[in-house]
């Protein structure tokens, strides 16, 4: 009993191999191995090895995947595309080009058209020995769905259930007709919501007329949600979404991914040389304010940033919905206040104290301290409601609500922090400073 | 055939029901509808609507769960712990009790005690049907395991397996040995790993003797995935995991959750008010250069952000490993002068072009441009570095990599960034400004 590695792990400096030397490694292993492992390979692993084998090894490996791997596969074939899809018999072939009539993160390119149907009709005990017949073609044998003549889904039943009632009871009686059955169009996201709260292991997938047309199973589910959550992760760090894994990706594509989110927000951020320009008098008057500038963005901007962190991830998990931003907002706005306080009381007593220990600020020590205590307040309000409201926008005009990232927050909080910071100061140094 | 609802979805406004009325409605529901909702309700809910019944109707709730469920409804409990465990049955309290030997987010924390147990010497035939007598009392039926006399794990057969093989075949020649097991102390975000790589739905669960102790089923597995998630998400947007749906969290946990980190990081931050102090006769000598301080710290945060949320991101999902940082670094220092580079050549031109326009920076404006451009490398590079190295760093001392989050990267980087930007400003400016 093995207990760390799976069965299914490729050897040591896999990824750094060229992929004739992987097809070399491959035929050395014993078949029952080397195939399992083939079929947990990555779709761009699997095309750059079937690329590599000779023209009947091709065929054999090609063969090994289910149809909806094949449609991943063909997907990312370009130009070799026609000569794969050649490889395949005519069932698989014809399953294989309705999948690729559905984009990637739908519910229908996530599909499998390899279920087990059953007629209204047979006995449980006829079901369970026609599941023994399907059992090595199908996807999974553990749901049964019952279709009527023209493939409209009537019911579900689990071979748990089929076990548990009377052998000559027929199937009509022991199904489940409050089936959940997930539209083909639905976007992956929210098949993924689905399943995360029905604890199921496979869901049929039917088309706009009722029609069933696969199943999608949880193991697939698995892999969309880390992918999901890794879009999310990516675009929330303020870059694009890469698609790949890290090592993966080449210089070129991640310079790509990361040089444009990040002159973007250069661009936005040059805003602050142009605000800070319109108080270059009173900075000159009182440099003393510049030094708590960094200081007071920052926190608008972590604050922002914890704000619109939150709202994303609940918003994605399903958590909240658009018609929710009124409650967000009665929550932030005095979360946000009582943040402000806080970091305010921390501030004033920080310049308080080097004034008392070292006269770092003269007489205007105790000004000084409401200045940066009221700007603190202002801009971690307006930083946490900002946060909070802006994925709401996003979706609002249909935008990715991930785009709210933490460097974007942080952004268009720096230049209004700016603002706020030089409002407050004119105001209180009044005749003190300025 | 509902499409978007599914079967065990709460009525609207559902969760701003009190516990009484949650009751109330649950009970004017038919059982098996009231039953499943039940189920699915969070263990926090779970609770609460148990306190808020009968004695009589607690006993027959709390029995419907598994003791998975239960184990984790008891952990929850405080003071009521022992009056629901009195209403479990003798079996079932003996089960949660070794359950709850284990911390929540470890294998045995997740796992269930209710799987099929088989004798290597049963034919095919005898498996299945013992498979339909336990069929009610076991999590999932799909998976048997073989098992001898000290509870060691011997092999595994599916469902599946188990109706492709001659009815008289004994289990033992059926089974496959080389199976994957789980150690009863690991770490669940290790577990969703496995499965993620290895496409099962159930994985069994030993200890460190090799006794088996129970099972894993992937739909947990979705569960976990997502909370992982959720807590890297929420870590890397600068705040403590809130570990529970954001509208059922509090205002005052709300608050604590968030305020520590705010006020770590400003405390931080407090360092840019020193730094800065350190050069105010250089600010007060050439007031312009305070103008590019925000946008030039903030492009280290932002560049910082990438690196740190893609590192975090692929250590989480198993990509790359503490062993890896030489080829991060190899990787990223390249992209980070690139991306400098990039920001240096916008920053350049955006002070040509004022000067052109407005000649807002006098006789020292390509001094200045210079400056501006030289720094943004430095800080660009130090950020990329920086935040790609940090989760090493934090995984090394055995701290949560998720911790080096944007707002804590984006306030290391920004005194850093400081001290860059005075450097190259004394170096390039000095007989010119300074």
């Amino acid at each position: 009993v093995s207990s760390r590695k799976t069965a299914v792990d490729p050897p040591d400096g896999w990824s750094h191999l060229p992929p004739e030397a992987k097809c070399l490694w491959l035929r050395a292993q014993p078949p029952h191995q080397s195939h399992e492992l083939f079929l947990h390979l990555t779709t761009r692993e699997q095309l750059e090895l079937l690329l590599a084998l000779s023209q009947s090894e091709r065929q054999v490996w090609l063969r090994l995947l289910p149809p909806d791997d094949v449609a991943d596969l063909l997907q990312a074939a370009g130009t070799s595309r026609g000569m794969l899809a050649s490889l395949l018999d005519d069932a698989t072939r014809l399953q294989v080009t309705a999948l690729l009539a559905y984009k990637e993160d739908l519910a229908g390119g996530l599909m499998s058209p390899r279920f087990v149907r059953v007629r209204p009709d047979m006995t449980a005990d006829e079901a369970i020995g026609y599941v023994r017949l399907q059992s090595h073609v199908v996807e999974t044998v553990y749901y049964l769905y019952v279709l009527d003549e023209d493939q409209r889904l009537l019911g579900v039943l689990s071979l748990r259930e089929l076990f548990s009632c009377p052998k000559d009871r027929p199937v009509r009686q022991v199904m489940r007709q409050d089936v959940v059955s997930i539209p083909d169009r639905m976007d992956q996201e929210a098949v993924a919501q689905i399943f995360a709260r029905s604890d199921l292991i496979a869901l049929p997938v039917v088309d706009a007329e009722g029609r069933m047309k696969g199943i999608i199973t949880i193991d697939d589910i698995v892999d969309v949600v880390n992918e999901e959550a890794s879009e999310d992760i990516q675009k929330f760090g303020g870059m694009e979404a890469l698609h790949a894994p890290y090592l993966e990706v080449g210089f070129a594509r991640m310079l790509r991914k990361r040089a444009g989110w990040l002159a973007a927000l250069f661009i936005g951020e040059m805003l602050t040389a142009t605000a800070m320009a319109r108080y270059q008098n009173d900075i000159a008057q009182a440099v003393v304010l510049t030094l708590f500038i960094p200081l007071i963005i920052s926190s608008g901007g972590n604050a922002g940033s914890q704000a619109s962190t939150l709202i994303i991830r609940a918003m994605a998990v399903g958590e909240i919905g658009v018609r929710d931003w009124r409650v967000v907002l009665r929550r932030e706005l005095p979360l946000g206040w009582m943040l402000g306080v806080c970091l305010a009381f921390i501030g004033i007593a920080r310049i308080l104290l080097w004034q008392v220990i070292g006269g770092s600020y003269g007489s205007y020590a105790v000004a000084l301290a409401v200045t940066v205590g009221l700007s603190l307040v202002g801009v971690v309000v307006w930083g946490t409601v900002f946060g909070a409201l802006l994925p709401f926008l996003l979706r609002a005009v249909r935008l990715d609500p991930a785009s709210a990232s933490a460097p974007f927050v942080a952004t268009v909080v720096d230049v209004s922090g700016l603002l706020i910071y030089f409002t407050v100061a004119r105001f209180v140094l009044r005749g003190i400073l300025l």
